[in-house]
């Protein structure tokens, strides 16, 4: 019975989409137990407009949360009962397996590093994220592939490229029934000598790993197409790519608007294509995938995207419950006690 | 009178494809002199079948290219008289002003550091990638902005990071008409403390530079949206970008042919949309503008791409003709004077 804590503040869609999300997940069959943490009075207020399953669910109450142009570190020292600082140390607690967060991404980082341990030999903790891809993954033929860090690590040594590359196989083991991931560093060439020296030093060690289905190095082409399950790379070109990702599809949906209002012939041909473009946004949505887990703790966190609607909460309480169940804890200690 | 040589060798549609790139130029409006270098056999061969003018035309022999999958450094070590190492040498004693190449990156930019001088201030050289974005830029509107460096130097210091800056404002002045062009870092955030350390000192240095329009810190969302004119990075992370782009231009082409096979109410949308897929093909299709610049040497290097047909070999050269003339080298000593 896994136990998920839920930031219920800090989602740009407001609290209303979190409570639904979290309702909805309450009366479908399951054995999720949920603990939302905010503002108490909201929250029921919010609870009498869903269905929900009052077996399921516990309230603990909060301050605000963090907002988007703090500083993390000064608003968590500042207002230790901002909700992300609150459900992080119930979380230490022990009672609760998992905690979704649609808040904060820094303040989420940090909150953790304070409040939780991180699992033998974890230097640096990584987000990860999944994004859309052509190629398909998996026994369950996933659309998306998985890359880290993107969060904001600078400098990865070949230790910390090690540590995400284990993390992030553990991770897709679990989300895509995937036993036995491909999982590559991303660098300028496919060869070993490629990279900078933590590139090559993590190439030969992860060449070693009993454990890892290492498919060596890729390259930016690598990464729309889908070509492995997992990349690895550090903080920042995981930032940056990632953004890149996401603007490029904001690009491609405005040059379809752009289209649509400029001839009637073409906004014919595109309601013609309406179905075929559905597709290919679902596919380039990759927010519908539940959010990017927070890796390198005894415990299992899921960023959700900001603007994650109802579906998209009740997704990541979903896949943290299947992290829980599935240990992924666990997976990762075995991977790093491999690692030589 | 600009003078540019042209290796005839080496470009992945043949020797062909260059001759009647130069051909077809010799016999248009303008004043620019080529050399062509490679075999003189073979060239001339290939000349008797286009309709050329051979006033504007001189062929010098060389030996084969350097191949895909040769090491460069060894390759120009061994055979001295293979194409690039000839059109170099020949560029340094300085009767020609610019060099164009379709062959391999690498022998290029090994030959430049062999034979040509660094302009004063510039420790490493860079290679820089035109790009298609959603907002146009200068006067001209052009659909494209300019990376830099996409070659492969790690760990960019600040001092190489300015001067990538102050090359990429003088080339971007020059094939835009843009006399100020908005230049920008790439970074993991917008705020000045945002990067690696590099990034933080580069951009100090350049928010105090007289002729730079320094726009801050730019993001991986800005990459395709085009939100300034000239974006700055180690060649590492460029070349990451440059691949990503590329392959997510090859996954759109594939998508869109794929809906065109699968349904015929989908055959007919793309079919109304075809003029709109032109043109958005035309942007996307970066290989239009000329080839990538080789910045920091004495002397103007064009790197064509590999796949460069007789249009883009023309493009090339007088792109190079016009960085001649408009004085790139000039512009660029300027612009690393006013460095503090």
């Amino acid at each position: 019975m896994p136990r998920v804590i839920v930031d219920a503040m800090g989602g740009d869609l407001g609290l209303e989409a979190v409570v639904e999300g979290v309702a909805r997940l309450t009366i479908e069959d399951n054995d999720i137990q949920v603990v939302m943490v905010g503002d108490a009075d909201e929250i029921t207020r919010a609870l009498g407009e869903q269905r929900v399953d009052p077996r399921k669910l516990q309230v603990v109450h909060a301050g605000p949360a963090v907002a988007m142009d703090e500083n993390p570190k000064q608003a968590l020292e500042e207002r230790p009962d901002c909700s992300i600082n609150v459900a992080m140390k119930l979380l230490a607690q022990g009672d609760c397996d998992a905690l979704v967060s649609a808040g904060h991404t820094g303040a989420t980082i940090v909150a953790a590093s304070h409040h939780l341990e991180r699992l033998p030999g974890i230097r640096r903790a990584a987000l990860a994220a999944v994004y859309p891809t052509e190629q398909r993954h998996g026994p369950k033929e996933d659309p998306f592939a998985l890359i880290l860090d993107v969060g904001a690590t600078l400098n990865a040594s070949a230790e910390d490229l090690v540590s995400f590359a284990v993390m992030g196989a553990a991770y897709a083991q679990i989300i895509s029934d995937n036993t036995s991931p491909r999982v590559a560093l991303l660098s300028n060439g496919t060869e070993a000598n490629k990279g900078t020296a933590a590139i090559r030093e993590a190439h030969q060690t992860l060449l070693s790993h009993p454990d890892i289905h290492f498919a060596g190095n890729v390259e930016g082409l690598d990464i729309p197409r889908g070509t492995v399950d997992v990349i690895v790379c550090e903080g920042f070109l995981g930032n940056v790519v990632l953004k890149m990702l996401e603007g490029v599809s904001e690009v491609v949906t405005d040059l379809a608007k752009d289209a649509y209002a400029r001839k009637f012939l073409w906004r014919l041909g595109l309601t013609m294509l309406s179905q075929g473009l559905r597709q290919l946004r679902a596919m380039t949505d990759w927010k519908q995938y539940g959010g990017a887990p927070l890796l390198g703790f005894d415990k299992v966190i899921i960023k959700a995207h900001g603007r994650s609607n109802a579906r998209a909460i009740r997704n990541a309480i979903k896949v943290a419950a299947k992290a829980v169940e599935r240990d992924l804890a666990g997976r990762i200690r075995d991977g790093m006690s491999a690692v030589e």
